[in-house]
């Protein structure tokens, strides 16, 4: 493989943009479109080619990255275009469900196709903090890791069953947009007693950290099937939930999060989790409310 | 003051265990009570006083550190003893309202009173890792925190509202088990895949460490009052929770937590901030959902 091989990028939103400009930065001859063709602006100033079409655009390089709203664009774009022969890397955010179909209708047109998920914001793209997901076959990714590790120093191969990259991506979305509703809650909270959320944010990153460590015995216990209280019972969690629950009502704040939190806790009790650790809560989320 | 002053601690749960093992650690003479005198066994053998009685252990200190399940236990514990002239410092979790109102109870018995929090498990305690906040008079703080930093390295005075620490405790907790939730909702959405929980770990990890350092710029949009989506629109994310939510429900994991985050940011969007920043969603935690 030459060292800097042609890259075709197929939408240019907030992301897009910063996966061309990185490509472009990087040294790759960097091919765009999109819908909107003033969003390439930009990237036209600092070397791009603008492709007329998306034909034109996909013409021009072996390697296409799509990264555009839904699936249902993606297929709005690519559907008319000839890409036998090409290697489509698509970064557009779906579910293992479509990247599947994807996959099959990929096949189908001799175009070898790599789903992938962004696992960072456009700033972070091009950096050693970004995590880029990816799943299909490995020959492919092996040939365009090179390229691709331009993109995100966590340039990570899950395996070759397309739906792999979503599936880790709806399931780490889910975690950040907890960690996110966590912080708004906890800001709403103290804010409604006049802290500024400036203020307990460095509290709250702190607390971020902590949890995380522990991650790893949780998992280990999960996996374990065993939740030994080493640390606090879910009864006492259930305790300080109603605090939360208090809090929230008294100060004005929307206590439908609380309340949820609380809901899954009263369920692990009723199941006889009360006296084990918070990783028995698995069982909780691994089925419907109604089992 | 004494280099090691005496040290009483009421209660030794999980919790009460660590408080008094590290006091003892760290070479001050502790006495200690708990209801069923059985858990002090071990303490006792590390050379821990037990009392034969709460009035018996708090005259042997003057400073008495209370961590039972909750501030009914708190009072049914300490309103029967004669404490005047006493610092009392209460650990155990509540809400602003506990908090305030044992101050008040403490007031009027000539009893000093820091309310406090720790954020921490108990193998945390006495660690560089732990944290533990404290409210009430800075004048017993400052007296008394050579005494409490060897509980935690981050042993912080946030006021003289005593309220202050349940209140940052609540916001903390709620953050705490929604980042633990959105961890075990990803564990069971890629559990139900095959993937083991340590596999997904790392991912998570690392997820809950990238989210944390968006953080700072977003509570300053917060506190501005203004969200420009510098990252990614409540539009783009709302379309990204519809494939947490189709996940969830295809694989047979409890999709209540991913609608409870989608219901969030559709009330984001009817409000006008589907084009803005994540950090505009505040405005739908800071009011009741009817409002
Ligand atoms: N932003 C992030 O932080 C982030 C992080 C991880 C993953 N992602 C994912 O990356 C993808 C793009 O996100 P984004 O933030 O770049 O969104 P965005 O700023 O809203 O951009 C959406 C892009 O899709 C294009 N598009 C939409 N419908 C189309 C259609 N029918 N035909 C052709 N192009 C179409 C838009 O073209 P126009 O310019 O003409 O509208 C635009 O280029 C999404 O799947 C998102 O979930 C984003
Ligand atoms: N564990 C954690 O990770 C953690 C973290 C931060 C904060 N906290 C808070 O710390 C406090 C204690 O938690 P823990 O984990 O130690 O709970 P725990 O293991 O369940 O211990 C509860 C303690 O409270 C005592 N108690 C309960 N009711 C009582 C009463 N009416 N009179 C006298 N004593 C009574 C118990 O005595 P018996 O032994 O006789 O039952 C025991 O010592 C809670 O408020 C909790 O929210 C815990």
């Amino acid at each position: 493989m030459i060292t800097n091989p042609p890259v075709t990028v197929l939408g240019l939103g907030l992301m897009g943009q910063a996966l061309a400009g990185t490509f472009l930065r990087a040294g790759h001859p960097t091919t765009v479109w999109n819908r909107t063709a003033s969003k390439a602006e930009h990237l036209v100033a600092q070397g791009a080619t603008l492709a007329g079409s998306p034909a034109e655009a996909v013409a021009a390089s072996p390697l296409v990255v799509v990264c555009v709203s839904d699936y249902a664009a993606v297929h709005e774009l690519l559907d008319p275009l000839v890409l036998d022969g090409k290697v489509v890397v698509n970064l557009t955010s779906g579910t293992t469900q479509t990247a599947r179909e994807t996959a099959a209708w990929a096949a189908q047109r001799g175009v070898t196709y790599l789903d992938g998920a962004i696992m960072a914001i456009p700033q972070a793209i091009g950096t050693a903090d970004a995590v880029v997901l990816y799943s299909g076959p490995r020959s492919a990714f092996d040939s365009y890791e090179p390229v691709l590790k331009s993109l995100a120093a966590a340039t990570t191969y899950l395996g070759d069953d397309h739906g792999l990259s979503s599936l880790y991506d709806v399931a780490l979305l889910g975690l950040m947009w907890s960690v996110l509703n966590g912080f708004l809650q906890g800001a709403a909270l103290v804010g409604a007693a006049g802290v500024d959320a400036s203020v307990f944010e460095p509290f709250a990153r702190n607390l971020i950290g902590t949890v995380g460590d522990w991650l790893p015995p949780y998992a280990k216990q999960i996996d374990d099937g065993t939740y030994p209280a080493y640390d606090s019972t879910i009864d006492t969690h259930l305790g300080a939930m109603d605090h939360l629950i208090d809090e929230s009502e008294s100060l004005g704040v929307n206590p439908d999060l609380p309340r949820l939190i609380k809901a899954v806790a009263d369920r692990a009790v009723a199941a006889g989790h009360g006296g084990h650790g918070y990783a028995a809560m698995i069982e909780q989320f691994r089925k419907s409310p109604g089992e």
